[in-house]
């Protein structure tokens, strides 16, 4: 637990230290053997001369492999010759924690995307790669920072069950479980329990927790399986109440990522964070059509009409690029045909948005329908009344106006550090035909 | 979002505000009306006069009903006579924002134990009830204390699958899922995972997710669903340094929780909460079984020796209070037999421990073997061999000396506000006979 971070050795100078880690590389020389020894944090060179008096040292050297772990006693001194930080730690004491057997089964320090699938099955290894170490600690800071910020807003974190009795919100895309003598299912999302939170008249609720899609889709941005992180906000007086506190919990995030992570995801990401000003650019779904058939020649197919595709998120985002010079969108005004029966309407418009964000959904927002008889009349339109009469019941006894959302963990570190694809970002991802290791 | 809780409106005396929340209760006199208007802090009291000018908010309190929700704009003013904080609202405007349709099915404001089953049908109106309001709050704190104490102890933060190809320690106890074309388990804990992220070189990981166990248990402490608040760190000398971590972590959480809700504890749940001191008692399990003999008669029966049990856990915190006045104790020197085959073992002695508080058992800690051959060889010895395979592959290549722990969110819960009954504690209870709501 005293453990000394690699990065964090300037101030034992000429001290005798213990340091652990892996064994990153080694170099067994006539008259020396250099170790460069890896922790989370950096990297630090072991220098072991050839002698008489280091005999025993020399032999364990030699029998090492490269990705063994050891815990190394020695004197940390300086040196202008070693390149790496300008110093060197001469041992007295080296013992092997544990050995790497073999030949690695793959190169980790190289994250070719063409091998992404190899890497997965070592994904073990995998995430031994410096970028991979980054990118969780990014995501760490990222989803703190914005969980910091709800807290602080006197949000309740709420737990609700991921085995539920009647799929989340159609029958489609659900997961199957036996559950004793019974069906189950996994739950889609939270969304009919943070409701019913606010039927509990508990106000302002969050939750992260995976999510469940039995989705056959291999597309970069879709798994079965995602981390999400629920809203729910009740008393808000309009959509654009709910994008300003949206507005306000992705900045709390990016600051935060930035101020502690600007440069070392430049350097291994070559991505540059950028805090985006308020208030979020906004359009309204119809407009947008326009000016992407004016602009790109763009078109949506006859079926996707009211509503966005993968395509017309990239545009529109290209589009506010090119115009308002930011990075986020809110597209308002979908077709009520194209949004769950939940959404309060207003004129027959619901009270909704996505947030695009890098040309990608990362949210989509709305009011919720609190009144028991309209939201019963929006269920039945949508032919889903029986499927959701228990969640209809919570509507029954008083429920405060609410809205919320929910943004996909993964989806934001991918969308954040540009990795361009779920596998790549989540820790362990699954897919249709992936639920290894 | 501009909401005014209705703990906070002193500041507002005299001045026209407006505020939101349920009608707690309805007084429809011959010359008055009264509503008490309840949010998640507080209630006030509105007053209307029967009177020409006040026709119409005569009229919607006429046809009000209680657990409807509104928004009512008026003049505070002082009112000495007023026993609910000497203040009252003269509304000029109520709007009814939602509709209570019918008589409550429960009545929430009692806390009925032996309605349990009754109010969980209900839990959307059992959760109004002002101690299931608070105990959310506390939890809240309780984990986000906790979880800011290892957040700024460079944990990282993970999401591991709760969809799995193999079931994660033991077939047994584990809920089977259709998965596309193939079967698939729930995860009974990210205990793999976790162990992987260290295997990865991430040091210090932690996870607050959902758990999954096919339990046909009734007990007040089993649940089929539960969070699950993981911890593993990497390059722990021993056993000692993981209780001590511990601690740490508990008296953080504890601490916050004393200074953000004591009295309200106090006035709901009529419990106190203690900061225990460090170190927490030891007593290794042969100890303990001597001491429970001779002071209370106990003997374990024998085929739970080298193990605790339910009363075997009461019976050492009562004698911890009795002899120490702790609530907290670690019980060590399990049998092999007992403990999980991952466990590091000293002369054949697993060195982990069990954390008991107010006689239950809150967390199972143990040093892991992070040795290949060696985690093998006890893996083949519990005859799990081939079922943990793709786990133990983790270990090939190099892996830190770790260990870690998980506490059970609901659990703790339950401990802490001694509601001694997870149907009580967990915001939607899941058994073997309850998956609903």
């Amino acid at each position: 637990m005293n453990k000394k971070n690699l990065n964090e050795l300037e101030k034992y100078l000429d001290e005798n230290i213990t340091i652990v880690g892996f064994v990153d590389n080694i170099r067994d020389l006539q008259y020396v053997q250099f170790l460069i020894i890896r922790d989370s944090y950096g990297k630090l060179q072991v220098t072991i001369e050839k002698n008489e008096e280091n005999n025993k040292l020399n032999e364990i050297v030699s029998n090492l492999s490269c990705e063994s772990t050891v815990k190394i006693t020695g004197k940390l001194i300086k040196n202008e010759k070693v390149k790496l930080n300008g110093m060197e730690l001469i041992p007295n004491g080296i013992i092997i924690t544990s050995k790497c057997l073999e030949e690695l089964p793959i190169n980790y320090k190289e994250m070719n995307s063409s091998l992404i699938d190899t890497r997965l099955n070592y994904r073990f290894l995998d995430l031994r790669n410096e970028k991979n170490n980054l990118m969780f600690k990014v995501q760490t800071c990222l989803i703190n920072a914005m969980r910091e910020f709800v807290v602080k807003s006197n949000f309740v974190e709420i737990h609700t069950p991921k085995i539920i009795s009647a799929a989340s919100e159609s029958g489609s895309d659900v997961f199957e479980l036996k559950y004793f003598d019974r069906k189950a299912y996994l739950a889609q999302s939270p969304q009919f329990y943070k409701q019913m939170a606010m039927c509990s008249g508990f106000e302002r609720v969050f939750e992260i927790a995976p999510a469940f899609r039995a989705e056959k889709s291999n597309s970069y941005r879709h798994t079965t399986e995602f981390t999400s992180f629920d809203i729910e906000i009740s008393y808000l007086e309009n959509l654009e109440e709910l994008m300003d506190f949206e507005e306000n919990l992705i900045i709390a995030g990016l600051s935060e990522v930035k101020e502690k992570y600007e440069s070392e995801i430049k350097r291994l990401f070559n991505v540059d964070i950028i805090i985006p000003t308020k208030p979020f650019p906004r359009i309204k779904l119809e407009e947008l059509y326009k000016i992407l058939e004016e602009k790109y020649n763009f078109k949506m197919n006859y079926e996707d009409v009211g509503d966005m595709n993968a395509e017309s998120e990239k545009l529109a985002s290209k589009y506010i690029k090119e115009k308002y010079g930011h990075e986020f969108v809110f597209i308002t005004d979908f077709s009520a045909k194209k949004r769950a029966f939940y959404h309060k309407r207003e004129k027959g418009i619901p009270q909704g948005a996505d947030l695009i964000w890098k040309g990608c959904e990362t949210t989509t927002l709305a009011i919720r329908e609190n009144r028991y008889e309209i939201l019963c009349n929006q269920a039945e339109e949508k032919g889903l009344k029986d499927d959701v009469k228990f969640y209809l019941e919570f509507f029954k006894y008083g429920c405060p106006p609410h809205g919320g959302f929910a943004i996909g963990v993964d989806r934001l570190t991918m969308l954040l550090l540009e990795t361009m694809s779920l596998k790549e970002t989540m820790f362990i991802f699954r897919g249709p035909s992936r639920i290894e290791p």
